[in-house]
């Protein structure tokens, strides 16, 4: 993303920076186009080092290599063998670099001083950056807009496979390794996070985690999915009964289409984030169940499964076209179990674009 | 584990601090029991708040009160419904704490400053510590090798189980999700790491991805797996022939085999863990391999799949008694493919103990 590089470097010169050091893995895809994931914050594979001008790098270890010189366009890959302190410490004076912003919300405390006592206070000082990226992240180009849309449409594609053989006595967690299993077979990277599978109370738990407990007619069943396809995540929740539902389910579950499609119909351009949940929560709150849904009604949906706007009670932000956010109202009994749904929807100027096909089990 | 928590208050003591914030997860558990994960760095499910003397607290929001409540025996759960630091800013003043220790390399930079600022410099001093509960946690205590014992001894009942049904033209991701799948429907909580199944060229990479290449007859297949039981993790390398392994592939497997052992062998408290990787590597470098065996010999094994010591060429670091740790040598030959072999053994006074039965396909 060349457009996206450029406005990086523009932003350094503002704030006269000479370079910039990207730790996050999901900015570094962004901008790279790197695919490699990090095993954890402390097992890198990989950072991005922008100059204010001219070639970016991304630096990484030999195991990277190949990996990153196929998929990093335009990008100047450098390795370091012994160690990306020691590379930079070489580097920097070569560019000029002494004045280089970091990715604080996602750089260890430990690591931010190491970095500070190898590379010499007097030499270079570290600027602590947050977010500066993930602004760039919120507003989806048209390119990453496809490829949300195809995110979505896979797990739809794969609900639908395993919905078809949902049968009362499969346990939760079984019915969730099926999705999983599914997602990759059908080319999914991998789930966007761990599939929930919530049978009758369990449901009640707005995260519940799969168990042995085996489905039973009749009873809501909530099934929360997602998975990455080429770097864009999807997330979805239906709730399911096998067999009919009784009038309670029923009543509940019209309720709750009804809050998700108030929710969508307040979604444009320009429109602030809590008016959005509050259209939605109010025609919960009107039936008597405000309580009963305890958090907010979406969030943002891109490179990472959850990141900015949230569509909450409190978020002041204002939406923007091209932004993408869930909108999944919810309520919650304790004891009888929950109703979620879940869609996902592009911000426009005059309204929401819905990614879901939204046929399943909706007309109930 | 009140001796630990015995062992850290003391160790407070002699550092002149009041108190300390625990926030790696799993510290956090070895020290409290509290099971719960963290979906990331930034999303955490609570904080071991440990002063000098007197009772521990867990802190924690209230999705996880009940859970917490269950499961950290001697702690005082207290809840944040308005987020950890208006907590801290209320409860530190109550304990007298003035110097607060906090892990220094499970705690964003971002976060840290957050926390700096909300707390006041001038109030709470922040002192960043590393690896505290780390270098407790090197050495098992019996249960804790009881339950390691557990978790291995799973992991080899569903490599057998899985083994048993491995056929030419399925492919590496197939039998990686059976093996994960299997993992969990015997009650592991997760796999301890995304299993590898590499055949033929593809065993040539130490961290190969599963791919849709089918298995072939007589091909070496390296399959690396390892799970989560209780807490504790597992770490097992097998690698397998479907039908009859050529002449080279038997070769290099018995050089593999003969190399793990003479690294088994050289593990007993008071050696060096280089020498131990040493007497392992020696066994390939004579055979002419030394260059096709690019990492170290083994790691360490708990809480943790990777965790300290380290078995590598520049360890200094002495084995002791009741440390866990692999070993794993292998070599690798680009566009052949691979052979490695790992065990996880216990350190004792006079040897070590093999936590494998060491019985599959060791005989080729």
């Amino acid at each position: 993303m060349t457009s996206s590089l450029s406005a990086i470097q523009n932003s350094l010169k503002r704030r006269k920076l000479d370079g910039l050091l990207i730790t996050q893995p999901e900015n570094r895809r962004y901008l790279s186009g790197y695919t490699a994931t990090d095993s954890s914050i402390s097992e890198t594979s990989g950072v991005l080092l922008i100059p204010v001008k001219g070639t970016p790098f991304l630096l990484t270890d030999s195991r990277f290599e190949l990996h990153a010189k196929e998929e990093a366009e335009g990008f100047d890959v450098v390795l370091y063998p012994k160690g990306m302190l020691a590379l930079l410490k070489n580097l920097l004076p070569k560019l000029k670099i002494k004045r280089l912003g970091f990715e604080s919300h996602y750089m260890l405390h430990s690591s931010a001083e190491k970095m500070s006592s190898a590379l010499g206070k007097k030499n270079v000082e570290l600027v602590p950056l947050t977010d500066l990226v993930e602004k760039m992240r919120l507003r989806k180009q048209s390119e990453e807009i496809e490829k949300i849309q195809k995110s979505v449409l896979l797990n739809e594609e794969v609900f639908q496979e395993v919905f078809k053989g949902l049968k009362p006595g499969m346990t939760e967690v079984e019915v969730a390794l099926q999705i999983e299993t599914t997602m990759r077979l059908k080319g999914a990277e991998r789930p966007s996070f761990d599939t929930i599978v919530a049978g009758g109370p369990n449901g009640a738990l707005p995260h519940a985690v799969p168990s042995n407990r085996p489905l039973k007619k009749g009873e809501p069943v909530v099934i929360d999915m997602g998975l990455i396809l080429d770097g864009y995540c999807s997330d979805m929740t239906r709730t399911v009964v096998l067999g009919t539902p009784d009038s309670k389910t029923k009543k509940l579950f019209r309720l709750v289409r009804k809050a998700q499609k108030a929710g969508m119909a307040a979604i444009k351009a320009g429109v602030v984030a809590k008016d959005v949940d509050r259209a939605a929560r109010q025609v919960i709150e009107k039936a008597g169940y405000g309580d009963k849904f305890g958090h907010g009604l979406g969030h943002g949906v891109g490179i990472a499964v959850h990141e900015p706007p949230s569509l909450s009670k409190r978020s002041r932000k204002k939406l923007k076209e091209g932004m993408v956010v869930t909108v999944e109202p919810g309520i919650y009994l304790p004891g009888w179990g929950g109703i979620r749904l879940e869609n996902m929807v592009e911000v426009r100027a005059d309204g929401c674009r819905n990614f879901n096909k939204d046929t399943t089990f909706l007309d109930i």
